[in-house]
């Protein structure tokens, strides 16, 4: 499987832009999840990539949005720190990077 | 030289959570590039790290915002994809991931 993060820049001031940040999440949820607003992290195969990818072009408006698909390293958990409301951790605890 | 992604979710509903992104840009930005309104893509050595973690633990509300920081995998521009507004690719091009 491959560990994908995706980071979808959509403006959340209109409606259309909050439905299509919906989509785009329902989209991406049905592979992993949602670790911020619009951050994803997913696991795919080659095959899902291909359609992951495809549902995330249709759904996006590509004058307005902005998405990034990147090829994490593995595995993922050793090579990502998280802080604040989703995980704060106490920097005199050992350092996972 | 470590190539890091960090996410950054804050509210920019209220002008304290706009004031934090923006001193959160600023300090991320000079160790790279904001790719997206709240993503930024850094280089920095393991010192450097360090600071910039610390910069962004202070800049950042812990029971308000998240901070993801993810090692990337080197070099960076062969894993990742970007779509819309920043770099539409079109689909019927050879694929860098």
């Amino acid at each position: 499987m491959i560990d994908l993060l995706i980071t979808y820049d959509v403006s959340t001031e209109t409606p259309a832009g909050r439905k299509r940040l919906r989509r785009v999440a329902k989209v991406c949820v049905a592979y992993g999840q949602r670790v911020q607003g619009s951050v994803f992290e997913v696991s795919v195969s080659e095959v899902q990539l291909v359609a992951l990818r495809e549902k995330l072009l249709q759904e996006m408006d590509p004058t307005e949005d902005s998405v990034r698909i990147y090829r994490l390293r593995q595995p993922r958990e050793k090579f990502v720190e998280a802080f604040g409301r989703d995980g704060y951790r106490d920097m005199s605890a050992p350092l996972i990077l």
